[in-house]
């Protein structure tokens, strides 16, 4: 069996959307059990008496803006208790769709870094031109600055997640940078390029730049947080203001409106390539316990995806995988 | 009358596209003269008798990926001539659609920094939800790292350009980071927005994240060199996959080839709005004298624009005015 704590509240969109999701999983997973946690109140009329599913009341919730330390303080939050189920190893995974930062926050200080890890990093898979085929990427904030040999430790991460979850049998391994040649970049991206390159790490390939991220020939692309970040966000942003333009094509007149009737099929599949919901949201990799932080505005059906991806990530083994991956 | 260097060398489209550029321009503009650097064997059967426009043969073109010291040693280049032209002021500005690199190298080695200027800075107006309007980044790629005081440095460039180039009355400036509160991001970012802030700058909003960029609300984003290359390319890759996928999607069936012939006006209008090529590229601020560098892939349009955006600057007077911003 396998055990998933549930953080239900912070989240945009309020514990009933996250309850549709846990309901649907827990009945199409009968491998699959949770622990809730929240407010009993909201809870218990949703998911009381239902199968594999069990509530645990607490009484605080994690506000989006939160410094480390106020999380700390917060121990009767859902999401502190549900991270702690991890800790103490009552649950092997745990997900959320409350603050971001808190969560990092929170997982690193609570679950600690695997041994042999320098940093934890955060993990996002994005689309890419190619629908069979997601971009991962790390770290995308968990940290502001990173060293070469942070990198490194990335690009091992990286290809066990997508070996292992994703599916790729050897997965390519690019390091960001500004130009693709060796020596671009800043210092930790040129130590780390260095590295791999004399240790002939796997699949590695060497720079790509922020240009080339979705044209879905990257398995693995590693970065420092703060850069990651920017690359994140500006992707999501581009992507937003695309999309409110092609709205506002088709809007123009009622010629393009009728152009719309028919070129619909075309552009819902679009929308399905471009969805990032299929992807659960973005994972805490290196830290001791499967965490994975769904989107804040998460509906019922990314939400979904997030506790996929947590019960993939127990089922393959993600944690030990990364606490042997020294030994390679 | 205002004298422009071209270096006509070195572009992917060859130096035929970019006559094309300057003819128009010179036919249009009768108090620009221009000198175009390069092998006369293909200029002179281009541009020789035209008014206002003088050939400079070259030797040498510098190659896309240059390394500054290698830039120094091609003296008989068409860029290096084009910029030396600045530096010795027989041209008030430099025109180029070469390396990027080189192009960088060769303004900040020759023409060097205007006192009082930290460190130049690469800077690229981007295009927004708002037709009216574009956000100017800098630095996107002159530098690797920098430092606070070099990204309020970049705040006062980039606000000078925008009110004199771009005539925005008040130019509203944010940092790039990866959260809006005080103290989120790297080391310099905090220290640009506490100075920032202790100083009143004119127009400072604080943070800004890379989602928000192209919302139309920014005039002015400071960023360090690394973290801007990053944001400009991916806005551009990200921009590239979804007009790739709305071909895709128009080109599924007949009916969403149908579907096209309807729509087809309201898609006009959104490829004017994204056209970064009316921005004709970007500009070196920081250094004395005009410097502009168009697209490498610039077609005559897109570099008709960067001669524009060189002839507007020196019109503006931009150089005097960084020099003197110290005293403001």
């Amino acid at each position: 069996m396998i055990e998933l704590a549930v953080d239900m509240m912070g989240s945009d969109k309020g514990p009933e959307t996250l309850a549709q999701s846990v309901l649907k999983y827990a009945k199409e997973h009968p491998e699959v059990s949770f622990t809730c946690f929240g407010d009993e109140k909201v809870l218990l009329p949703l998911l009381q008496g239902k199968e594999r599913i069990r509530v645990v009341h607490t009484t605080e919730i994690v506000p989006m803006e939160v410094k480390p330390l106020d999380f700390l303080r917060r121990r009767d939050s859902s999401m502190y208790k549900a991270i702690e189920a991890v800790q103490e190893e009552r649950c092997q995974g745990v997900v959320s769709a409350g603050s971001t930062g808190g969560f990092i926050s929170g997982a690193t200080i609570l679950l600690r870094n695997i041994e042999g890890v320098t940093r934890a990093g955060l993990c996002a898979a994005f689309p890419t031109l190619d629908p069979r085929k997601a971009a991962v990427i790390l770290d995308v904030g968990a940290n502001n600055v990173n060293t070469g040999a942070d990198l490194v430790c990335f690009a091992k991460m990286g290809t066990i997640y997508a070996r292992e979850v994703l599916h790729v049998a050897r997965p390519t391994v690019y390091t960001l940078s500004n130009g693709i040649e060796e020596g671009k970049g800043t210092d930790e991206v040129v130590d780390a390029y260095r590295q791999m390159k004399e240790t002939d790490f796997p699949g590695f390939m060497g720079n790509t730049e922020a240009r080339e991220v979705l044209d879905g020939k990257h398995d693995v692309i590693v970065t420092t947080g703060f850069a990651g970040n920017i690359l994140l966000k500006s992707t999501e942003g581009t992507a937003a203001m695309m999309n409110k333009l092609i709205k506002k094509a088709f809007l123009k007149n009622l010629k393009t409106k009728i152009g719309y009737l028919f070129a619909k099929p075309g552009f819902q599949e679009m929308r399905e390539n471009m969805d990032y919901k299929k992807y659960g949201g973005a994972i805490l990799l290196g830290v001791n316990g499967v965490a994975v932080k769904g989107h804040g505005n998460s509906d019922s059906y990314a939400f979904y995806n997030a506790i996929d991806v947590a019960r993939r990530m127990v089922e393959a083994r993600i944690v030990e995988k990364i606490g042997s991956m020294q030994n390679d």
